[in-house]
């Protein structure tokens, strides 16, 4: 066994916890159970002082002797010894790796452990939820995307990464950012920000935008994976850093800086470790193409039913309401249009580094 | 105008030459014309010689002075014209960004230079054929995925990256890594191993089995893209490196592996600047499973209708010919199953990294 990693939670005690109660209960004569909260959309709400979306307290029984619950809560004691392995071994998997650990055919019989990864994807998250640690420090990774820039330098594994020296490549941001893995060392930036699309933040790169404007530059590749949502918040929290979202005008954008900010609804609970209410959306606005002189013809795409339909979704979302972001939407429907973040390229190669960010910041022209 | 760079080839000159011809013939009160070489199917063919996909010499002329001809010919004139201004500022950007710097109302009429992405894209495959650049060298990327470790210092935009040091992220490979933006310095590998996942990439990252074993890792998170694809072009073709193939064993995998060997018939044109015929398979074969006492029952997955139809495709293809390479695929086809890469970790987490991959290269139990 492998000593608790420095700024690691305790999850060998959290684990050892669950298994010592079902133990227990068996030694007592009594059915093993596991209070696992409740998933569903029903025990999820908007915490409107905290600023973002969390779990209820609604939970729900799993039995050992069930015959509809006995398979999963096999699949639960399953993962669960899989992780702690993880631990003791100090590894860290793929989900997918996960699945075929714990895939073994049950002796003296035709039944496999889990037939599917979504069986085992399915109970990550319950033990994400019960034993109240995040896949990530579970030792799970999911896929990871996206690379990093900029007025920093940390440690990772033990290996020192200048942000302002990881080329044009950048350094190719982990799906696990924990504390034993990732530490934060010389950080001179005054904010961070985060950029939708990896093209774009390649020319705020190549511009070295970090450099003159003292900051992290980070990309997800689209929607932030949670390497890169986990990072952003340790920076807020840990660096008390700002942190400014930089997107496409279009519903899909607004999504993106709304999970960014407050969480997403299937994944309630890993807001309180992942959500960063006091993020900032920088861009694209609605009002940004008339405001800085865009050739509408040349760079609108007008809005289709889809996008319609998902900005008066938008509208109706509780963490929409302020009358700014009401008079942005209106704004996005009222012009039929959407713009890309490339579409400043439009004006010229590095209108957005040398024009359209500055100003922006400058102006403190953002919307909260 | 930026002085030519080093070990870069001269494209304001190739770019220089093809608008002389232009300007050349209207001064003349000629037609003027370009020479396209034709990249439809009909004009590739397997060069079984150089063992790699490549173009035939067929072309076909683009005249400004022919109604169906013409917009072509200007939008091939913006898009040289934008490449060059590129080139001029010493900048890079992404092919969305140039449909966007091209994409003009044109004066007194309703039309715009281009309404379409694919009509850029297209123009951009032209003149990589016609001035025999590829696009990385016209200054355009595609999206960038993938990452590396291993033992190999490199110069990236004149950041020295110590492959040695890149953590447990990595180095983001950026899309250009032509000779100009990427320098290789010491390496100390003795050859390059080539993952599909990136998953599987991170258990050999944090195993360092590229200190053990002496090697670069690199993945491409899937079908590799071209930066990938073109950096271990440069390390075979450079640093004079073996290179390793391992991807899923399934038709797709195979595929992969061809892609990266003889090179793709969509982009035949590319193969003499991408393509490495010396690649070599190393897994996982059909063979493995058999070979390394993989528990069948938990690690299978059935072939579906599609994989069938599409192993048998493979077994057609000219580069598949070999007598192991047809036993290799009649025995997935005859297994009736398909066997993913994180399979061998239901043998134990770390199976790949202690056992697998170094039986395979001490055998040398490769296909070519």
């Amino acid at each position: 066994m492998v000593a608790k990693k420095k700024g690691k939670r305790d999850l060998p005690a959290a684990l050892a916890k669950m298994a010592d109660e079902v133990i227990g209960s068996a030694n007592k004569g009594k059915t093993p159970t596991l209070d696992i909260p409740v998933r569903s959309l029903a025990n999820v709400r908007f915490n409107e002082q905290k600023r973002y979306i969390e779990m209820g307290s609604a939970k729900q029984e799993r039995e050992f002797f069930n015959v509809n619950m006995a398979k999963k809560f096999m699949q639960t004691m399953c993962v669960a010894a899989a992780c702690r392995q993880l631990e003791d071994e100090g590894k860290t998997t793929s989900i997918r790796d996960l699945f075929y650990m714990i895939k073994h055919r049950i002796d003296g019989s035709n039944e496999n452990t889990v037939d599917d990864q979504s069986e085992s994807d399915a109970v990550i998250e319950d033990l994400e939820v019960t034993a109240q640690f995040i896949r990530e420090e579970l030792n799970l990774f999911a896929e990871n995307k996206g690379a990093l820039a900029g007025e920093i330098t940390l440690v990772d594994s033990g290996d020192t990464i200048d942000g302002r020296a990881v080329g044009s490549g950048g350094w190719a941001i982990p799906s696990i950012v924990e504390e034993d893995v990732i530490q934060f060392k010389k950080c001179t930036a005054n904010f961070v920000l985060l950029i939708e699309k990896g093209a774009v933040w390649h020319r705020l790169n190549q511009d070295k935008f970090w450099r003159k404007h003292k900051c992290i530059i980070l990309h997800g590749g689209g929607q932030p994976p949670r390497g890169v949502r986990r990072l952003c918040y340790r920076f807020v929290n840990e660096l008390k850093l700002p942190l400014y979202v930089y997107v496409d005008n279009d519903p899909w954008g607004y999504y993106i800086y709304s999970v960014v900010k407050q969480g997403s609804i299937n994944l309630a609970f890993e807001s309180q470790r992942m959500a960063v209410p006091s993020a900032r959306f920088i861009g694209l606005s609605s009002f940004d193409p008339e405001k800085f002189g865009l050739d509408k013809k040349s760079t609108a795409i007008g809005l289709d039913e889809g996008d319609i339909r998902r900005a008066k979704e938008i509208l109706a979302y509780p963490w929409f309401q302020s009358k700014e972001w009401q008079k942005e939407i209106h704004n996005m429907l009222a012009n039929g249009a959407k713009f890309e973040l490339e579409a400043l390229t439009n004006k010229s190669i590095s209108f957005v580094t040398e024009e359209y960010l500055p100003r922006k910041i400058k102006e403190k022209d953002f919307l909260d």
